[in-house]
């Protein structure tokens, strides 16, 4: 059987795949910073060029606006489903350097791990889904289903601003039947998890202007409004003592679950203190009535990024600084609207703004929040992959992350996605010292492969929305 | 007559008197840059030569902690009174370096104002003594006061760290009868202000950390205290609706002043609209029932003077950052003592602080208020001299600034401090673009000399002590 021979070709070529996801990540591909624009387009070519090898047919390096797109396809398995393929080769800044135990950008393989920036989000987990391919197309010559890939560089930008241009541009082109993704963590190891709902996302950014340039504090402290002081005031003021976001009708449209949803989350989500373990904090935060999993995942969030103002070298500089700025970003759950959000945001940041400093808002992208019924087929045949590939049933997990690509391929084209999670809590994802468990790597392989031969039964387009219509219901 | 010869000499050299300064000025002795210490040194070095070179005697450069004192005397003049004559030659960063429209560190002369950091602040100012001084030498082989000179190189270190214990280990050998500094404002163009009294300034660093590192806000959004968060809403509780400082006794040891000193205040003193221009704000801020003259200098202020804390670059980074820092100074004004604030604010934080994060507090340096009777002869002396080398009567006026020199000579030396400030409002001290206005440098020169004669008849030690504690009680 085809399948057994792929299996033991990626098992027998493990060292390899390693090799050459290392290559893969030591392409500085950081999709926010201009400086790297060029080793986004070189790390492009590359995945492309290792497309071509493999057997993939129509690699294609598309541009957008900004970053290309890498597309690959091989559709000769006549009336069978089309499985849409998804990653993104971009990652995120690797800043701030010098908490990396090793350079970002030279990858090292340590006690089994695989240590770099994107080693797991997303260059490592787009690779598990090209070496099942890789396995079927060296073995067999053939694949279980039709596939078309898509690659994007643009996902760590915030919102894959390009992204649903792209698709809405070429919707027959890329007509599927599902979509198929691993960008999400799963619950620890041996513990595999489907993400069947991620938050959305709009990314802000609030200037505050004061005085025409930094002034002396000496000089003048204690008869200027601090620009500085407005953003911390105006900050401040985003949540009330119970952890509660304060802008208005922020709340009004969020979905309230069932017992039955709440309950399934509890049994099958991280505890609170997992949470906590996770995120290295001794105590909780936030929202009283909810669990942490439940705040992560099923409520919206706001959280400030970054801000910069003022002195920030060695000792003290002794000035009111002329402006301030604040990194903001809000998660969004179901019902929330980005678009409403975004004015409620601007609505309130304008009535709290103080007459003392001018205050801008500028959003920088923005996207919806994803959800698949869990019982889709698409998901069951995911957990029946999951269970040959990690020996372990997953559960169905709700992330706290976006996945803007699912969001528009549910809106766009109208599947379902899966999101077939490989990796682990402590990955530092965003972090400095980023990694990827390689076992995670081997095991997500061979679940792909076992994804790709049970996806051959899934059904068509009609049924599947109707089972999204009714969950939405 | 001596003085008219010095005057003269000093008019047919102002040229190359600004090549001097100019060359001064390039030397990037930024105090509080551990990477500048080799260049505070070399500054060190050259103004300890040009000392020499115009007749000074006993020339060293005197090790301290950090950076080293520059000392040089002439102690010819029998029976005459001595006069300490301070500056300092160290700097303030030049960041943000893009603000500049020419080089910090390369002075250009523009529309008869010398640009550069340091300029004004304080190598310009503490020039025009040496300038004054080298008049008479140059002219006459004599001076008509003794004089005594220390120039340090720690002032913008904040607090004047090191000078403390040098002035009290030097005690005797630095014996005077007054200071003579240049290191405050004027009025504006023509308007000169004699300085008599000065905030004091205590610098902290406030440190909130909260998760062992920086966390994927996705994925923890909502469910952890965010410590940038934290910190800003730690800095938002600082002052009330009211702009005044929430620290429980706070205000307790303010001094309340006469209504005869207010009324002279707001007689003499910049009005609301002035101080509104110099800061190029549309609004005035603070505690209300003070003008903002007073409210910058009879009243205390605490200021946020920078936010370290996530990501700054260019678009967004989604995260939570693990630890924020900020930068902040509280100026002082009798009779807060600085060890008290210090207290009051460490409880301050530690009753604000929540428990969800770690928080800490660094002081990093700190210095009294001064204060000067106005009436005092050393002050009368040099109204005279403006009056000789401005044509204009000075004003008394306070500075919200701190000169921790002042406050050092009448706590240790028992002296008072005149404070003849040369700096136009508009000079961008500690700011971009930073500069010296060189009429006021060559009047400087010439109040200094006329300062100098009129020096000579100034009462000793005990009188003045006399007069000090009057204007205390």
């Amino acid at each position: 059987m085809g399948l057994r021979r792929a299996i033991e070709y990626a098992r027998s070529h493990r060292q390899r795949f390693v090799s050459e996801l290392k290559d893969f990540v030591r392409f500085p591909s950081v999709s926010n910073q201009p400086q790297h624009a060029r080793d986004v387009r070189r790390c492009a070519s590359w995945l492309a060029k290792h497309l071509r090898s493999i057997g993939l047919e129509r690699v294609r390096i598309i541009s957008t606006s900004r970053h290309p797109v890498v597309y690959a396809a091989w559709q000769h398995a006549q009336g069978r489903p089309t499985l849409l393929i998804y990653g993104h080769y971009d990652v995120q800044p690797p800043e701030p350097l010098s908490e990396w135990r090793t350079p970002p950008f030279e990858p090292v393989v340590r006690d089994n791990n695989l240590y770099g920036r994107g080693a797991c989000d997303d260059k490592g987990q787009l690779f598990t889904h090209v070496k099942a391919l890789e396995s079927y197309l060296k073995t067999e010559r053939t694949l279980p289903v039709n596939v078309k890939c898509i690659f994007e560089g643009e996902e760590e930008l915030g919102g894959s601003p390009g992204l649903e241009t792209f698709v809405k541009k070429n919707q027959s082109a890329l007509r599927a039947d599902a979509a198929l993704m691993s960008d999400t963590r799963m619950l620890g190891p041996g513990r595999p998890a489907l993400g069947y709902a991620q938050r959305g996302n709009i990314r802000f950014e609030v200037e505050v202007r004061g005085p025409r340039q930094d002034l002396h504090s000496g000089n003048f402290g204690g008869a200027v409004h601090n620009p500085l002081q407005a953003l911390c005031e105006i900050i401040a003021g985003l949540h009330d003592s119970d952890g509660r976001v304060t802008i208005s009708g922020f709340y009004d449209k969020v979905r309230e679950w069932s017992a039955e949803e709440r309950e399934y989350m509890q049994k099958t989500g991280p505890k609170d203190a997992d949470i906590l373990r996770d995120a290295g904090v001794p105590k909780e935060w936030g929202e009283t009535g909810y669990s942490l999993y439940e705040r992560i995942t099923i409520r919206p969030a706001l959280t400030l990024n970054g801000i910069t103002g003022g002195y920030q070298g060695t000792g003290i500089k002794t000035v009111i600084p002329a402006r301030a700025l604040a990194k903001i970003s809000i998660r969004i759950v179901p019902d929330q609207n980005p678009l409403e959000i975004d004015k409620l945001f601007r609505q309130h940041i304008a009535r709290v703004a103080p007459s003392t400093v001018s205050v801008r808002v500028r959003t920088l992208a923005a996207s919806n929040p994803a959800l698949v019924n869990r019982n889709h087929p698409a998901l069951r045949a995911a957990a029946f992959a999951y269970q040959k590939g990690f020996g372990a049933t997953p559960v169905f997990l709700r992330s706290g992350g976006s996945v803007p690509a699912a969001s528009i391929f549910q809106k766009t084209l109208g599947i379902p996605t899966v999101l077939m999670g490989f990796a682990l809590p402590d990955d530092q994802l965003h972090a400095p010292n980023e990694k990827f468990h390689l076992p995670n790597f081997f095991r997500g392989i061979e679940t792909s492969i076992w994804y790709l031969a049970a996806a051959a039964k899934l059904g068509k387009v009609g049924e599947e929305a109707a089972s999204q219509k009714e969950w939405r219901a």
